[in-house]
């Protein structure tokens, strides 16, 4: 095959990068930390937002756009805001380019700089809830429920091809309410909406929990967080909802007058998921021979092969073929008749096992003749021949079974690789492990902090309906209530 | 009512701004020229973005998504297109900012100055072209049909929300191909899908002509564009598409193998509409009272408004309405049963004609009990009281009704008001009078831009397939083959 993979066992980070580059998910681009999503990747990408918004609006939001650029005094505002984000930006001062007087391109005009400078946006609770100071009055004009799809900049200094980028595509809900009690449902309804949409249609069984606050949102009252295990057994975190209080309703001054005619502070949520589920979607089910997509988000399911000598053979191929790919188009599933001369079947086998194409059927003139044609479906790669009617309705059952496979593979392979540590040195074994360590923890900031900068693990969320026991912190040995998810992370 | 809004007639300008303002579909940001999209009107551009986007995929395109910052020296290498773009672009130079160390909130770091800065992009041919390099080889790489969704800035000095703002939401096709009659037909052929969006979604006549040597893009070797009418009179360019000939792949070096085995440039083309349309939309259709939209791009359909007195009623009212929201849903149309009764009717009749709703019903006791509705159109402002039975095939047919006749009267208005001027006191004088005019002119740039100086009227296009005439042009009195359309644009 042209196309050589590094395998996982080999070297796991290459592997993926082999996989994001030769499956044509993204590309490298001139810009430091930016990344180019191509046309596969991007077609993952919108079928995820499809997903996604669609359940924003069944929940009662609504799209808004808000502008790309920040003043930079607005970062400053919130005071936990500005120390999370400020490292971390591009930062627009000049307006204008001019000619350059030694004849060389073109250089920034001097004279056009910016009174204050412009902040590219990491995220936009500042921005927004600047406009929200208008648009919020009464009672009445809660809750507000607008989400917004939008590129942000974070300027990391170290980015890995989808997982961590400069520049990435994300959706941020931001909303406002009357109540702490709406706004904490808002956060925990915006969570499930995301743990479903990860176990519905990314096939990636995730853990519910709240983060530490060490690792909290800047600005945030409390970060909610969807947490996922890759192959490698490093944690991923999927997705996160956030109960801002009323810090940003204050930091920027908006208040309600509530039903008993009283002046308050609006309630905040924000929620967000971005192009890295697209890694994580490959780091969670693809393997050596490429991507392994679960139907749901795959932007072709159905490659279908003809094996033939000659173009009297093909003709009779297509005469079978074409039809089932508009029947399969009917019941909303894409398939595509590969009968490009120019590639052996072999080679186009190969390519889509790259892509994570679900199912690939071959027919040869043996089948034609038969009435059969040969399955092979990409997640388990087992194939057999099955009888060509009723062959849609069989494709049918049988996406459902690799949706579900999938699933239950990931499933299986996080609940085996969860272990529990009741002491320091079990800690410090089992860290070298793949895997999670659920463990008991003390509850201070420098407990976590010390674990962090001896294992590089960290605390990865307190799960949701987190059983109550009484124990002893891994590390400190003082006493516990709770069990908490350690891991190393993307 | 309690948001009045200026009279076209008192002051077009400001009816514009109060209507988009008023009607809930943008308002001004802290950020100079950007605007934010609020969500009424992100409902109607996610509407005109779902159809294109449909449009593009069937006609053979696919999505991507390249970097939002361009290396300044990218600018430089397309010669013309650094002079159409680097007046108005916003520079990037530092990537971070620090604690002011005087303790006044924050101040960019002096020493994350980038070596070389970014520009936000104005529009993206060059990354993209530069990107087409490593993704081109041969014959059998074209073409590349690729759109890109996406905000661009550009530092307008003076904007109007929507029709011109410093960041703005478009789409950006840009394809490569092997010859330059395949490019044309492209360039065409995404003319022709605009326009019939113009016209089938929008209601909204456009002229199909080529722009002037003076009016091309900056980087085209020819410019399509569709032109349209206001209610003012004035032209509003509604969508180009751009022949760029091998000028990218000369600047960006992509060459490929063509079929007799010879590096060739590729050849390319552009083409983009943006949330200008959204604007258009307003000024095309609307009237004093407030929006005008085509149910094409309404985000609701119909506002339905029970009149009653008292609970009971309601609930009577309820038991009929409630149904038909469903039956109207499952027709794909959107319908709201407003029954908050802490407004009166007749604020949300005002409410409702604001907002441009297409159709609006309102049923009250002796409706309920005479098995009758009365519906009101939002084109004509006329209204009638029909029977309940069968009223949703009536609204189906009512709204088809009413989007074919807003094209009508936009028709019927344009074509009216496109006069011909045969000597320049004629040209002086319509150039006075709401309108397009149709006049010879000898095809020198010249002559174009001494009448704009002397005007403000711009060669809006070189209508396709236009009548060959001989006659002398309006202005210098040389000799011309054909008329041109002049008029003020937006």
């Amino acid at each position: 095959m042209a196309k050589e993979i590094t395998s996982r066992e080999a070297d796991y980070s290459q592997w993926y990068n082999d996989l994001v580059l030769k499956a044509g998910l993204a590309d490298y681009s001139p810009v430091r930390g930016c990344m180019v999503i191509k046309p596969y990747g991007f077609g993952i990408w919108e079928k995820m937002q499809a997903a996604l918004d669609k359940r924003f609006k069944e929940t009662g939001h609504v799209n808004a756009y808000f502008p790309l650029f920040i003043p930079k005094s607005f970062l400053s505002k919130e005071a936990s805001h500005i120390e999370g984000f400020a490292k971390e930006c591009a930062v627009v001062t000049h307006y204008r380019l001019i000619n350059d007087p030694n004849g060389k391109g073109v250089i920034v005009d001097p004279d056009a700089k910016l009174e204050e400078e412009l902040i590219v946006r990491p995220t936009s609770e500042t921005i927004i809830w600047n406009q929200y100071k208008n648009w919020i009055q009464s009672y009445r004009d809660l809750p507000l429920l607008i989400n917004q799809w939008a590129n942000v900049v974070r300027w990391e200094m170290r980015t890995r091809l989808f997982l961590r980028t400069a520049e990435f595509l994300w959706q941020e809900g931001h909303t406002a309410h009357a109540t702490a009690q709406e706004a904490i449902e808002e956060t925990e309804k915006m969570l499930d909406v995301y743990a479903e949409f990860a176990e519905q249609y990314l096939a990636l069984p995730v853990i519910r929990g709240r983060k530490t606050p060490n690792e909290r949102f800047a600005g945030a009252v409390d970060t909610y967080c969807i947490e996922a295990m890759m192959q490698d057994g490093q944690a991923l975190q999927a997705g996160t909802s956030h109960f801002l209080g009323q810090n940003f309703a204050k930091a920027f001054e908006v208040q309600f007058l509530n039903k008993e005619g009283k002046q308050e502070f609006v309630w905040a949520t924000s929620w967000g998921v971005s192009t890295r589920l697209v890694g994580a979607l490959i780091m969670a089910h693809s393997d050596d021979d490429g991507l392994v997509l679960p139907p749901k988000l795959a932007p072709l399911h159905v490659a279908i092969v003809p094996i033939h000598k000659g173009e009297e053979d093909l003709n009779k191929l297509r005469e079978k073929l074409i039809p089932l790919v508009n029947e399969l188009k009917a019941k909303g599933i894409t398939a595509k008749l590969d009968d490009d001369d120019t590639k052996r079947p072999g080679f186009k086998f190969a390519e889509y096992e790259l892509r994570g194409v679900p199912v690939r059927l071959a027919m040869g003139m043996r089948d034609y003749e038969a009435g059969t044609v040969e399955i092979a479906r990409r997640d388990t790669k087992t194939k057999e021949t099955v009888s060509f009617d009723g062959i849609a309705d069989h494709i049918t059952k049988l996406l459902d079974d690799i949706q579900q496979n999938m699933y239950n593979k990931a499933l299986a392979f996080r609940d085996s690789h969860i272990r529990k540590a009741d002491t320091w040195d079990e800690f410090l074994k089992l860290i070298e492990e793949p895997g999670f360590i659920s463990a008991h923890w003390d509850g201070t900031s420098e407990t976590e902090d010390k674990i962090k900068e001896l294992t590089k693990a960290t605390i990865r969320c307190i799960p949701l309906n987190n059983p109550q026991e009484d124990g002893i912190c891994v590390f400190s040995g003082s006493a516990s209530k709770e069990r908490v998810i350690f891991a190393r992370a993307y």
